[in-house]
Formats: structure tokens, sequence, C-alpha cells
């Protein structure tokens, strides 16, 4: 009995949204899937609602109609006046932020989980922005422990005071589960199960954390973004080569200086350059060729997590 | 000496075509990189023209902006009349029906090579549009035997008789080469070598063509097209499911009667009902949703290929 009580808020207004990237298969068919029948998000607590984030890129299957709404929820984008000339997803992340926000505020959103998928070979990953954010730790080991043999690694973004733009930071806690590889604008069976399944298991876990139960402390292996890695161009800014094939379909893994990250249309090599080992995230996804990132590095990090304790009933109460 | 000389027109006016599709990654970087430096696709008897076909959607990262470009080669869009709006691929075909064409005339091009890519499992997948096309079968046969680790087929996609629609139409002769499985808006490494060997090999097979060398008989499976089968749907034309595991990546194999096709959301499978063994093909590919298409059926057929015997001097000279 060493852990103290701390206020500990149950999640009670919780929205899994799908199709924030119009080409993202298995979070836009599970959300129509959910809001014809949305049963299997309810949980004795709570009933998730489920929220197809961009419609008009999802019928035109395209990552985005006019700029990337999941790089809109800026405070600047989301609080200025709108204009009949406002980009699309700026006025659809004004519409979200009215539904599940607004940001920053009471009001918000207890937990955002939204879906996506990525061409790159990343598996089971969960994007986080804080490695502050000790639910996200204690949700990412759960997943773990209940899914051992399949590999679900924590990615966290950015860097803790930057200023959050994505989806989930207009409620007060959330996180995006990224599931690769499928192509843009396909659904893979495989995947769409594993990560209908998942999303099942962070409904449990939330379901466990608002019925009040004690998490035990841990240490866990989490990846810290480092930057970007753009691929080789030529003169006018054309591709010059692309990802080498020994780095192709290796996220997660580590590359060590003087090994080869892409492979010139010359038949060069060019070599990784750095002082120590990384671990390359999101290798040669597609949407990712316009932000000039052929990928991102990243570093390993252990981080022990502290317990969560037992749920007391005054905070169980809590509003 | 038993077989008899026939008036075989050597290949002069070839081009190699890349980015029909503008989001099919291999051919857009080929073409680009030939047309920067096109010694690549010199021979001694022909110098192959590099082209990018649909560069509007080359440069939006698009299959095509208004109308899928492989689908507008027939003589009604390329003999219309032109006005101000006309589809931007109608008006790009017809361009390219200039350079390339007129279809069906004498001054047509002798061969197109199409480079296209997939997001199913095909592997290296030659598209012909007819088995009596007596070339094309010797140029898959010619590939086989240099690469005899590689699976290369051919699929027959369309009937004698049929109205031809697709670029390289619009030569005397033509194929295209479709590789996969690759991501649209990706470009791996191990694919682009791979087709640009491939090009290699058809143009050194044009050029033993070109001197008049004999090629023997032989028999060759082909698949040829036996339809489309569309993704179970619900009432509003939503998705209702998706390609099944066990049919996922399996392009080429066969599939017999009661073997499980879709896999629904509700967890259901749909089963083959055919009759017969059929050969699945473009299963799952991206770019066909829109076209109701999960995958073709094809029948593998066994054909015998009749000798191309040795180019006599006169046809050698002929114009």
């Amino acid at each position: 009995m060493c852990s103290l009580p701390v206020p500990r808020e149950p999640l009670r207004r919780v929205a899994v949204t799908g199709g924030t990237h119009g080409n993202e298969m298995c979070g836009i068919h599970l959300a129509r899937q959910w809001l014809r029948a949305p049963g299997e998000l309810q949980r004795p607590s709570f009933s998730a609602m489920p929220v197809l984030a961009n419609p008009a890129a999802t019928a035109a299957c395209r990552r985005y109609m006019d700029r990337d709404l999941n790089r809109t929820f800026t405070l600047p984008f989301l609080n200025s006046t709108a204009t009949p000339d406002d980009p699309y997803e700026v006025t659809r992340a004004r519409e979200l932020n009215e539904l599940l926000g607004p940001k920053g505020t009471d009001q918000a959103f207890d937990f955002i989980l939204d879906l996506h998928n990525t061409t790159a070979n990343t598996g089971v990953c969960l994007i986080s922005d804080s490695s502050q954010n000790s639910l996200n730790l204690h949700l990412c080991h759960y997943l773990q422990l209940q899914n051992p043999g399949l590999p679900c690694r924590l990615f966290e973004y950015n860097s803790p005071g930057m200023e959050t733009y994505n989806l989930e930071s207009v409620a007060k806690k959330g996180i995006c589960l990224e599931m690769g590889p499928q192509p843009q604008g396909v659904l893979r069976a495989d995947l769409f199960s594993r990560m209908r399944a998942l999303v099942a298991s962070i409904l449990d876990f939330i379901e466990l954390y608002n019925q009040g139960m004690a998490f035990p402390a841990f240490e866990i292996d989490i990846y810290r973004n480092l930057g970007k890695v753009d691929f080789p161009r030529t003169a006018d800014g054309d591709l010059a080569g692309t990802v080498h094939p020994q780095l192709q379909d290796h996220d997660f893994e580590p590359l060590r200086p003087g090994e080869p990250i892409f492979k010139l249309f010359s038949g060069e090599d060019i070599l990784y350059e750095g002082n120590s080992i990384v671990y390359p995230v999101f290798v040669n996804e597609a949407a990712y060729y316009e932000k000039h990132v052929a990928f991102l590095k990243s570093e390993k990090i252990r981080v022990s997590v502290p317990a969560l304790p037992e749920l007391t009933a005054s905070s169980t109460l809590a509003p």
C-alpha cells in the first residue's frame, strides 16, 4: 500500500476516428462499420463514438483535398475566423474541434483514438506526443502483454512544449494507432482484423482504467523522433534515387553508421553518415515524398513508467 | 530449312512509356531517368524514345486527373473534334496519338512498351491484347529464358475483335510490362532495378529480332481474362468485406470452387462458386476499387507458338 492515491479521472467521452487520411482504408472501413453497428464500441463505463474524420477525402480516396487534416489542429487554424475561401480541411478541423473539443478546454473529449495506415513496414505502432503521457505508456504495455507475439512499439513524434497539430490533440488525452504495410486505397483483411482487435483491446484497457484497476510499474523501450531524412534529389528536385533495399521494410531496426540508406539511379549507394545507431521509422511512406521525408530517424530509449495506483472512490466519482 | 521466310518488318520506331498512370512510380522514374540520359535505350538498329505519358497526373501523384488515360485510346476519343472542355486525358491521348500514331496507320510507331505497377502481387506480368500476337509470345518466352528464377507471365486481357483502348494500341505492336506489388506513390529500389533490367532485355530481344535472328517454336502457358469479380457490398454500395486472406497476394495461383474469396466485416467467408479452377489476377489492386473489380478471373491455357524464321535480306530492307 505504498502508492498514493492520485486524482485520476475516468475516461467517459471517448472517440475512435478513422479516415483522417482519406486513403488509409482500415480506419475508414472500421469507422463506417461502427457507424452502422456501434455496439462493438460499448463498454460498461462508456461508449466510444465512431467518427469518419475526413469524408470528402475518403470519398475521393485521397489523403486530403486541400491540405493535410492531421496537421491542421493548431489553435491559429481552429480559432481563426471562417471565410468562404478556407481550405476544406481547415473547415473540417473546426467542425471536429466543435464535436470533440474545443481543444485545450474542460469541455473536450477525454480520449481520442485515431486510426491510420502506412505503406511502411511499421507493424503495429502507437504514436504519442510525449513520453510524459503515462497513460499512453501503460496502454502500450497492456497491448504488448495482450499480444505477446506481436511487436507493438511506441513512437514519440514530437518534443514536449512543441505545439500539437494532430486530431487526437483536440481531446484531453489521445493516441494514434498506426499499422503497416498497406498500400493507399487498399483494404487488407489481415490488417483490418488486427486493427479491429487492437481497438477492442484499447477500449478494454480504458474500461479497466475507469473501473479503477491498479497497473503496476514497468520498463519499456520507446522510439523518440530525431528528425527527417529526405530522398537524394537532382538539382531540379526530382528523385535521384530511392530507399536502399537493405533499409526498405526494416522500420524500427538498428541503422549503423556506414550502412546504405539510398540506392541512386546511377547505381551508387548512399551510406548513413551519422555517429550513432538510429532506428528508422516510416521508411518509404508514400505520403511523405511531398514532405521530403524518406524516413524518420529515431532513438530507442528505455523508460521507467511508474505504477498507476488503484482508483479511489472519490476520484471515481469525479465529474 | 523448313521454315518459310515471311514478311517480317524490323521494329525501328520504338517508344518506352512510363507514367501512363501518375502514381505508378517505376515507369515514371525510369522515363525521367532516360529523358536525362537516353543512351540506355539505344541499340544498334534503333533507339527507343522515352515518354512520360501523363505529366499532369504524375505531378499530382494521382492515377489520372479527369479519366483513366489508359482507357482513352479509342478511335472515337482520338478522332473527335477537340473542345476546351475536353477532359485532360482526352487531350493528352490525342497528343500521344500524334506523337506515336496515328493509331491504325502506317505512320504509327512500330512498338510501344508501356510500364506499369500494381499493388497486387503479380510479380512480373506482360499484358498483351491478343494471343494471336506471336511477337509478344516470343518476347515473353525470351524473358523467361533470360530470367529462369523469375516467374514472368503473359496475361491476355481482351478478346480478339474487341476495340483496344490502351496506350500501346496506338503503335503497330506493343506490350505492357506490369510489376507488383508496389504501393501507389512509392518507389521500391528492388522493383525499379528489376523493371530496368527487364526493359533492357526487351530492347535486346527487339535488337535480335531486327537483326533477323530465328526464334524456334515453343509451348507456353498464358492467362486469358475471363472477367471481373466485384467486392461484396452493402445496399449503399459501400464495401461489406474485402479480399480473403487466403486469396490476398495469391495472384496467378489456382482458385478452386468452394475456396474462400472474401472475408465479410461480419466475419463470414464468401466462397468461390464457379464450376472450374480459375487463376485470379490483379487481386486487391487499389485502382480497381472504383472500377468494381476485386480481382480478374483468368484461365490458364497452353499455347503452341510457331517459330519466327530467320529474317530474310529482302524483309530486312523493307521500309
